[in-house]
């Protein structure tokens, strides 16, 4: 087989990938002042807190290559750390990117990671400042830290809710764990069939839940619009019954979840029973949907209702009383804890 | 086989592991408003400017479990870290450290990685504010950020030599590397032949140098005790020859390094004549040394002599003129540039 389009990343070295791959990177934050190419980067936060969120992401427990195309892995590599800077209602500012890779790679398939770096940095407005590159002995380990910014009156931790507290979530919920599953299922069929090409027709939802999520920095603008700042924020990144527990653990709360209020998407609910799941399973288990779930006070419900695409779907209680689940047929059950635990 | 003192890291799980890990260390920087459990960590810069430099370290590649200790790996991941920082003029004041495993690893082992990140955290007065753990499908990957603080006109960027220039370096040079050609000499005579104990003895500082190096605070601060600022200053991880390349290119320079000057611990001089090569060789290439490497305009010369462990090693020249060595008997040569290339 030939590959006239594949470059080794041997022929420009380990200083040249990373000048190569960046090349294209402007700072465009006034306060970097340097980006990547010295022994550190710099940044002027103007007296303004820095909050800081790293993700470390390794092939084959964090990504599949055989379904998730390298530009949307650089993409998603990005968006789960602004989702978390967001979840802290601070504006992300720069990222640095560290990448390991295997001679496996060649510099096109670099490109194409840094290209969905590029494009998520562009869409949400940060600098890439530093990082590098250097070699695996197998697979591609993508190491991501996002630094952002807040005054202190605006930060919102995970440990502000009170009993009482309306308990909200942006989107809907499973999405991207139904897709994943559904990525999986084809890859199954595919590897003991590779005549049969992947079914993922029908599917775009779930999808591009899994392979391209966004960080909803549109949600956190909302709540400023309405002057909403909420006692308590998370992203849902391990799943609502796992990111709750977060919350009520911190706050030293309970809460009650109303199962009938759960959003979801028809193709998440379609896909979870073609798979014989309840599809509550998937939204209250289900990772990676990068949602904000968030507490407010019960008196801002009426605000809350006019807001588009986000939802109430609990309450704030006694820490006594537990996270429990209110269930479709009216019973009250102790909430089914099982995250999207990566040490499983 | 039974190893009684082996805690599975399934028994603790995902959010049990940081916790358990990451208990004794307290917050001591006034500024570190924020640590681990939250979304992000949350620094306040009290307007100084905040500087960021990230390293990603994987198994088999950075490091080896053979003869490194997880405790010394813990201490070496978080100051190679730092001593980036040093090189930029600017205080560490917190690092985030992201961590992943496969079930190979027991939860005493993950102690002793964290006992070594503590160790360094309390030399170096830096506070952990965030990170995470995962699981790994084989080997272990380590990610480090760190956050340091300056004033801007206290940086000292790799751009600023000038032709003229001093060039100056701590310490001594390619020990660390001699003291890894040991241990990787010392490792394959064990795997051929493991009633043979690795013979390490009457060579401890080549291979402190290697398993335990330290970053240069002390230098930075004898330098502004001085009352000298660098016009330009790397860190030497990637080795003399490749760093040096990083300040002239960027300064637009060339430099003249005299060989007879450069520094080499008895240690280092003797173990490169067992191994039957050029002392100078393992000088120029050899990495992980991570002392300082910088330049002074000459007429501080006189106060360098007087400054403990810092040598004059050479001058920044004209572009022209390239990146030269002058050997020991009076000839100059293009200096030999083979770095420590990770992708090589």
């Amino acid at each position: 087989m030939t590959d006239n389009d594949r470059t080794e990343i041997s022929d420009l070295g380990e200083f040249g990938l990373i000048e190569h791959l960046t090349a294209n990177f402007e700072l465009k934050q006034a306060f970097s002042l340097k980006g990547i190419g010295d022994d550190a980067a710099v940044v002027d936060h103007q007296g303004r807190l820095t909050v800081v969120t790293t993700d470390l992401l390794l092939e084959h427990v964090h990504f599949d290559l055989m379904y998730m195309p390298m530009k949307h892995l650089g993409y998603k590599s990005v968006v789960v750390n602004l989702s978390d800077l967001y979840a802290m209602n601070a504006e992300p500012k720069q990222i640095t990117v560290s990448v390991a890779l295997s001679n496996r790679f060649s510099v096109e398939a670099m490109e194409e990671l840094y290209d969905g770096i590029h494009i998520a940095c562009e869409r949400y407005g940060v600098d890439l400042i530093g990082g590098d590159t250097s070699s695996s002995v197998k697979g591609l380990v993508i190491s991501v830290t996002a630094l952002g910014e807040a005054n202190e009156d605006e930060l919102v931790y995970r440990d502000g809710a009170k009993p009482g507290d309306i308990l909200c979530v942006s989107g809907d919920l499973g999405a991207a764990y139904m897709g994943l599953q559904l990525l999986e299922r084809e890859k199954r069929i595919y590897i003991e069939n590779p005549q049969i090409q992947p079914d993922l027709e029908g599917h775009p939802y779930i999808v591009g839940r899994q392979l391209k999520p966004e960080a909803r920095r549109d949600v956190i603008e909302l709540l400023r619009e309405k002057g909403l700042k909420p006692t308590s924020m998370i992203d849902l990144s391990d799943g609502l019954s796992s990111d709750l527990q977060h919350i009520c653990r911190q706050s030293g709360t309970g809460a009650l979840v109303y199962e009938s209020k759960l959003p979801i998407h028809e193709e998440t609910y379609n896909m979870a029973l073609e798979f014989h799941m309840d599809p509550t399973t998937a939204m209250l288990n289900g990772g990676e949907d990068y949602e904000l779930l968030f507490t407010l006070p019960a008196d801002e419900s009426y605000k809350v209702l006019e807001m588009e695409g986000i939802t109430i779907i609990g309450k704030i209680t006694d820490a006594s009383e537990g996270i429990r689940l209110e269930t479709k047929n009216g019973n009250e059950q102790e909430m089914p804890a099982q995250g999207w635990n990566h040490l499983g």
